[in-house]
């Protein structure tokens, strides 16, 4: 452990952890009171754990400021992933057929999984370094009337880049659409008004900006929306409208819920709350963001976006133009000076990526700049306005 | 907490905590070191946890009594079920069509998944308290032979009742078909030779009698009958074959794992080996069952099983002839007593159950039995042979 880490917020959150922090989308580094919470046996059919449950459902519509507003959270065992596919095999009707609106992995992910239950995409494709261009929405909307939902992602993991969901969502409405919004990184760090943004359905994931453990997935679902699709789902399991029928029904889940990770997930919440809700996490999480772009320029990186369509949950920085630079060494040296950053690149662009997510402070960025500069030093790679 | 319950077992393995024993089948009372594993926040992608699910793999295998002869862990987030599912929506071929033993509800969630899935079964159906019949089975495959597959479930949680697995899977194998048994509460306190069985596909969960905390379940595969499903899954998510890839090919998952409870299936896996394995294990739930049930007939309880079919997993018993008793109050009085049992009844009969397994020990039991008997009398429930 370098000096710098040992001082750093993260050591002193996690007195004695030898864990490495996680710059990563996720799993990410949660607080130790968030795991703690997981020392405990309940029963999943016990009133505290259905009182827990019901609690984080309610806090969860409070964040999607849909309080009143006929939206219910149904929350899905699972990664991120099994909640859009549930989403995906619980809404779309009969004939059904999505306009994906992708500029990376995880909308051509929506896109393959419809795909993949048997149901008809049309892609409005972007770059990965551009935001979806409503424009273009506008137009595949207009050559496609047959499509009945219209799918993207709120920040899309794959850059970091922010899409304008809420014109998005305007311009589904206009059409009669439904409306998917993939917020998975970035629900309960970015503020979003989802009833104002016509979002019928958002999905996220415990482990992501609200700082839990992984084990499920939650999707914010608009009641109307949800009450329509009976008779649609395409598997059991990942039926969001049995699940919401069984929770509203006796409290439970149809199926063993991962009664540890949703008591991890409870308390979570109650320590965002605590950190002042999302705005109050956002600046955190720009705070973090702010620290390493202002670090990493200065050794002469170079980010994948421009900054007007960054986001302050993942960056993408350019691998450096020298020869001795090696990726996966690089990766292993930071590894080894106990950072770990995402281990994958951008789809087409050589890139890395550093998340700013988690229980991570603005020190554990100057210890992770640190790193990468003695990473650098150990490769022999000198960048034009390194410091 | 009632005295016996201070001194108990139980109590001296978890110092200080307040949580109620769960006599249910799951989730599950787990040690205290078992929840202590989660206090760790692991990247998937990192090394220390990509070696802890090979490991992980290997000894599930090993207790599967097939190492060395063909057979693959495959690891799917979600409860058990999911688990069922996935194996449904893998490994039916098109056309498929299952042989469906079932004594229980269990049994019948096989077939109602299968059908839900658009799959074809035949259901071979028998009484709750009865032993699935190998010669109605083997009746059911002359008189269909378009089936594709058998399926049966090892100990029908609906009961607590134990299915002869290997008569059924010798007939199987007699008739060219796939065998697919639901080992979900049997799995790791009842030894099964699974090759010897001729089992193709098992399932079962973490958080049953490997005594790990609820996120995942698990599929112990003969490699041969994972391989021939290629194109015939029905889902992303629940794709068996995609995620034995995935985890042959980088160690990794596809979708994000929950690192916690997988951290803590670990630490349960080597606490299993440490009490003597699936032996040393099913002795301690004989020796909890024995506890039980000598009590509760001591008390003019009668059990719903003969005993010669009755397993150590799960217990049901008679409601009491009297009156007075009412189930609800029961539970309640239980639960108020510090004693989780199970809350709901075997489907057809007046029955309740009590779990004989997790971290659970005879001295528990008693604490049960104690509380039993004063619910009783709070009840004003007099038994004919009562203590």
């Amino acid at each position: 452990m370098t000096e710098k880490t040992a001082t750093s917020a993260l050591g002193a959150d996690i007195p004695g952890s030898r864990d490495k922090p996680l710059f990563t989308p996720g799993p990410l580094t949660t607080s130790a009171t968030v795991k703690q919470a997981m020392l405990r046996d309940l029963g999943s059919r016990d009133f505290v754990f259905m009182e827990t449950v019901r609690d984080i459902r309610g806090r969860l519509v409070a964040l999607a400021q849909a309080e009143g507003k006929g939206y219910e959270t149904v929350i899905m065992q699972g990664s991120g992933t099994f909640g859009i596919e549930a989403c995906i095999a619980t809404f779309t009707p009969p004939g059904g057929k999505w306009l994906c609106a992708i500029n990376g992995a995880y909308g051509k992910r929506f896109a393959a999984i419809a795909n993949a239950l048997g149901i008809s995409t049309v892609e409005a494709v972007f770059p990965e370094n551009r935001r979806v261009d409503p424009g273009a929405v506008a137009q595949a909307l207009q050559d496609n009337p047959d499509v009945t939902g219209v799918a993207t992602v709120h920040c899309e993991t794959t850059s970091g880049i922010m899409n304008p969901v809420e014109e998005i969502g305007a311009l589904a409405h206009a059409h009669g659409k439904r409306y998917f919004v993939d917020a998975m990184s970035s629900f309960g760090a970015v503020p979003l008004d989802v009833p104002g943004a016509h979002i019928d359905y958002l999905v996220s994931s415990a482990n992501k900006c609200i700082e839990g453990v992984p084990g499920f997935s939650f999707a914010i679902v608009r009641k109307e929306a949800l009450l329509e699709c009976r008779g649609w789902a395409r598997s059991v399991c990942l039926d969001l409208l049995a699940q919401w029928e069984g929770l509203e029904k006796t409290g439970q889940f149809r199926f063993t819920p991962p009664t540890h990770a949703l008591l991890a997930f409870h308390q979570a919440l109650k320590e965002l709350d605590a950190e002042g809700g999302v705005p109050g996490r956002a600046a955190r999480y720009r705070a973090n963001h702010d620290t390493l772009v202002a670090g990493m320029r200065a050794m002469g990186f170079r980010e994948f976006l421009d900054p007007g369509d960054q986001g302050c949950i993942i960056t993408s920085f350019y691998y450096p133009e020298h020869p001795a630079f090696d990726f996966d060494t690089f990766y292993k040296l930071l590894n080894d000076n106990n950072c770990v950053i995402y281990p994958g690149k951008v789809g087409t662009a050589d890139c890395f990526r550093i998340g700013s997510i988690g229980r991570l402070f603005p020190p554990d960025f100057e210890a992770l700049l640190g790193a990468i500069r003695r990473a650098l030093t150990a490769m022999g790679v000198t960048l034009k306005e390194g410091s």
